[in-house]
């Protein structure tokens, strides 16, 4: 069911319960939102992609829940719906995207597009994203380099939430990293991971819960290990140094080659260094310029095969291949609607409400 | 003392103990050995130098106790010591390195130069390298692009000998990853790590000695999680699914766009399949395209500042930057002499003897 007609009669869920609502009722529904707060119909389509492509691909906290923090980012001047990014080509292989605080989806399509155009060009293209907003789930950016026949490697930098191996307290960001290859007969392999041991939004749901939390994923705010979901405070890097290092280097390309620096910003101590936003890069490689493309993508086929070859550690368990968890949830999401928590669809439907936007109606209640 | 007078009379340290040699003696000594296999003057003091510059950092598992691996892989005809690899340049901002199996030094550091010079040309400059043996610590390569003012991303793929996540057995590469990032007072930034959790050196010095593995390093043959160095066969990656498939999108990146694809032949199961061979990339960013250099560099100390200022976890540990523990070593073992094992001099005395090269003497027995 995929309609716009407002039913004014949406019964509210049940605490704890889920909603269904189709990928493009969503989708519909963002963007009028968007629309509304003053970004221009492309921009709004875009916001509203790349978060209903998060739910999509079940990765629920980057998805549509995150539309009433746009609009707080808007009201605190934070973020502007009508910004427009501009794009500077310094050298033939790089282009700076100026986002000049529009939303993450807007500027990074865009540096997406710039990437890919530099790459054609000249073998590899990369851009960097200077002052956006929340990006959303980057694998969005390097599956639309992807979808051009190149690889794709992402990276963004943002606010310090996570430890540092050594010390106490927030210190660097969870900056993921993604890197899309493309095959030819499988989809993508998509890696997309945070520089963390456990995804924030997973580590949120376990504290809401009240559930414990696994050992090693977090400590308390004086850097004290606990599984205590009331004093778990700070994400854990993975792998100790490994991840806190990667996480550094990634705000010294993302947000130092961005002349936009957080990290030092941050721990200074002043207001303006605890101003929420965020720096990126993407890199897209024109695999073309190395190798005919369908002997690349039969490679990577090949490699796939391999992988899920492998005899399984659980026999009850199949060897899964970055990004393929996420195309299943697609697949059967895309079919049969995106479950969203009470909470998300009140807050949605109200945000509606208050922008006279119609609200879809469900798949399921 | 830096002398290459024969010592006839060099005593032979006891079991376990170590000996001092000094880093010019030491590098001397590797590039007469690699000459009289054939290796070209500079080919040879290249391969020294990259070794001999492991050793320096302290990653001694890459330094010259690699020596006999690469003679072992010239007498197989796996390697060639006079192999000159061959450089295209397909389109302005990539290159791509055939190493014709020479060893790993020669071919990477004419890779680190090539894509220096596309990203002087084109703002990022990438290099893939087909082919080689051997890389040594990758660090060595992203330092050199470092040199020239410029980041640098580098990656190897390598023979599988690593666990995938929810499989059993070797199935990926440890592909290390290495970033650095210049800096103005401080030292570059300098990330090198493996996708395991532990580093394959320190597996094998903890099974040589007998002693228990921490929990989580490695599996059994059957895949089973064992702290037992006796049972211990496999390395687990770092953060299972994370590093695994970091090692996977590696080899795509890495081997896939320089045609020469590791993991689907290794698993294929033919004897050329599991033939030694790495391939390898190198992503040159020239900062000075984003921003004037010596901004870019004075954001890199502020963050390294910023860092070292976070209380520690540990009152007695300072907090470090990556690549601050290799440099300290540097700056030790420069002034102090590269310790040796007693295995590695003897193989390496041994080697000098049967080519009629002298044995430079030690600074200390």
């Amino acid at each position: 069911m995929s309609t716009d007609t407002p039913v004014p009669a949406t019964p509210t869920p049940p605490k704890g319960a889920k909603v269904l609502v189709s990928a493009d009722d969503l989708r519909g529904l963002v963007a009028r939102v968007f629309q509304a707060r003053g970004a221009s119909a492309a921009d709004a389509g875009r916001v509203a992609d790349a978060l209903v492509w998060a739910n999509l691909r079940g990765i629920d906290s980057h998805g549509v829940s995150r539309v009433p923090r746009y609009l707080e980012l808007f009201d605190k001047g934070e973020s502007r719906a009508d910004a427009v990014p501009t794009v500077t080509r310094p050298r033939a292989a790089i282009a700076i995207i100026d986002a000049h605080a529009a939303p993450g989806p807007v500027a990074l399509a865009l540096a997406a597009d710039a990437a890919v155009e530099a790459a054609r060009e000249c073998g590899v293209g990369w851009a960097s994203v200077r002052g956006t907003v929340h990006t959303g789930a980057i694998g969005y950016y390097t599956s639309r380099v992807a979808a051009a026949g190149m690889a794709a490697v992402g990276v963004v930098a943002g606010m310090p939430n996570m430890a540092y191996a050594g010390a106490k307290g927030a210190a660097v960001a969870t900056s993921p990293l993604s890197v899309a290859v493309p095959a030819a007969r499988h989809d993508l392999v998509l890696l997309d991971m945070a520089t963390a041991v456990m995804a924030l939004g997973r580590i949120a749901q376990l504290k809401a819960a009240g559930k414990e939390l696994p050992p090693g994923v977090a400590t308390t705010k004086d850097g004290e290990p606990t599984t205590d979901p009331a004093l778990a405070a700070v994400p854990t890097p993975v792998g100790g140094a490994k991840g806190s290092g990667m996480s550094l280097v990634f705000e010294l390309l993302a947000s130092g080659l961005a002349a936009n620096p957080i990290v030092p910003a941050y721990h200074g101590g002043g207001k303006e260094g605890r101003r929420h936003r965020q720096n990126a890069f993407l890199l897209a490689i024109d695999v073309a310029a190395f190798l005919p493309l369908d002997e690349f993508t039969s490679t990577v086929d090949e490699t796939v095969d391999a992988i899920k070859a492998l005899p399984p550690a659980d026999e009850s368990a199949a060897v899964l291949v970055p990004g393929e968890r996420g195309r299943r949830s697609e697949a059967q999401r895309r079919t049969n609607g995106i479950p969203l928590g009470a909470k998300a669809w009140r807050e949605l439907t109200e945000v509606a409400a208050s922008l006279d936007i119609p609200v879809p109606g469900l798949v399921q209640v």
